[in-house]
């Protein structure tokens, strides 16, 4: 059944907006009587009855509130450097968002090629894949940073924070992890993982976050993309923590 | 570095093809003399020098050789139900191809909306993705295939053998087991994977595959699309057998 989505709809709004109301009418043939099921995009699913079936704005009545709906069971924030092609974070915030993301994060690094971010067709994206996904939650698009502020800013926060890093760490004093060994060894279900862009971070980078806690992994040995390299360590805290 | 691909290399066929030769010459303008790494597509990657910088047939002489470049330590077949949209069997060829894949075969259930598959594309798409990602070994593209006979197919493989089945398992005197526990507990590195369509494997198809001694495995809670399920089947593989 496909959900709808309307934002403030737990603070009394029993509504849909343009879009949604021509798509629950228009195209799916809604009539006043049915029964639509709504997201409010913080964690519910509210089941409704259509009251009135105005294709420019629909009005629902309230049913029954399932909480947590279609949730994980940690919380993972993922901070990316977007690629070059803005198509593949697109795919990346679609993937994550089916398979379970709370926070994302654009980063700009010091060998970023892009350092221009545009927020709304993203938005738009983690918006349709929670519907399409039936989560009650849409993940948290944040303003793109630099790395080392990002890094800065979570400074006072107590989650598990990796830096999946390329390169070798000889002469910074860490050990690079693999990524599932630092799941796996942590009981942490706040995770926070970076993901840099297609130069890696800088060593000045990375001396940074080891310094302010982060621990350096390995998402393993094959050569991924950005885009590939985000899904792949969204898995692997999906796969870790569903177990 | 940029790779290039030459199918016949290891039989003494020391020259690219004319797109391979177009790119060497008039796109990254190698000249002879210029050093050139080539994939034989068959785990091999062969350190060369420019003998003839023809932009329509370049000619190469081969300097060294290394094995299994690339490689991973287990062998991985996927079988999935292209989905509606090709666009997105596409985008997990190649995600699979960067993060290690052996085989890939294009399934037809019974349930399938998409009864016709065109390989080509996709067979350009694992050539170019193994080159980007640096693997020797180009993953083996089958001819599609209906579900039931694919199992029959493997009727005598001596592989650990998955089916991600997302409806329930009763009635089938088999439980339903997450697939990073299937990984984790067998020892087997040759590991076969079946996605089904939209619509999900049949009960039939299902039957037929715990008689046929397939596990029945869950990738968790999480609603995936076809393609995000086969990613995140690649990248439990991958993440287990790194280890």
């Amino acid at each position: 059944m496909e959900l709808f989505y309307s934002k403030n709809i737990a603070e009394g709004e029993t509504s849909l907006d343009r879009q949604e109301s021509n798509h629950c009418v228009n195209v799916l043939r809604h009539r006043t009587g049915d029964s639509i099921n709504v997201i409010d995009g913080q964690s519910r699913l509210f089941k409704c009855t259509v009251t009135d079936d105005n294709p420019k704005c629909v009005r629902f009545a309230i049913d029954e509130v399932v909480e947590g709906y279609g949730s994980h069971p940690y919380h993972l924030h993922m901070a990316v450097a977007p690629p070059k092609n803005t198509d593949r974070f697109e795919w990346f915030a679609e993937k994550a968002t089916e398979i379970g993301v709370d926070e994302i994060t654009p980063l700009f690094g010091e060998y970023s090629e892009r350092k221009v971010f545009k927020p709304e067709r993203v938005q738009r994206i983690l918006v349709s894949a929670s519907k399409q996904s039936h989560k009650g939650s849409i993940p948290v698009l944040h303003p793109a940073v630099s790395v080392k502020d990002f890094i800065s800013g979570q400074a006072g926060t107590d989650a598990l924070k990796l830096i999946c890093y390329c390169d070798d760490v000889a002469g910074l004093g860490v050990e690079k992890i693999n990524i599932v060994e630092s799941l796996h060894t942590s009981p942490d279900e706040d995770i926070i993982v970076m993901i840099g862009p297609e130069g890696d971070f800088s060593r000045s980078e990375v001396e940074q976050a080891v310094a302010g806690g982060w621990i350096v992994t390995s998402l393993g040995e094959s050569r991924l993309r950005i885009e590939t390299a985000a899904v792949v360590a969204t898995a692997a805290v999906y796969l870790e923590k569903s177990r």
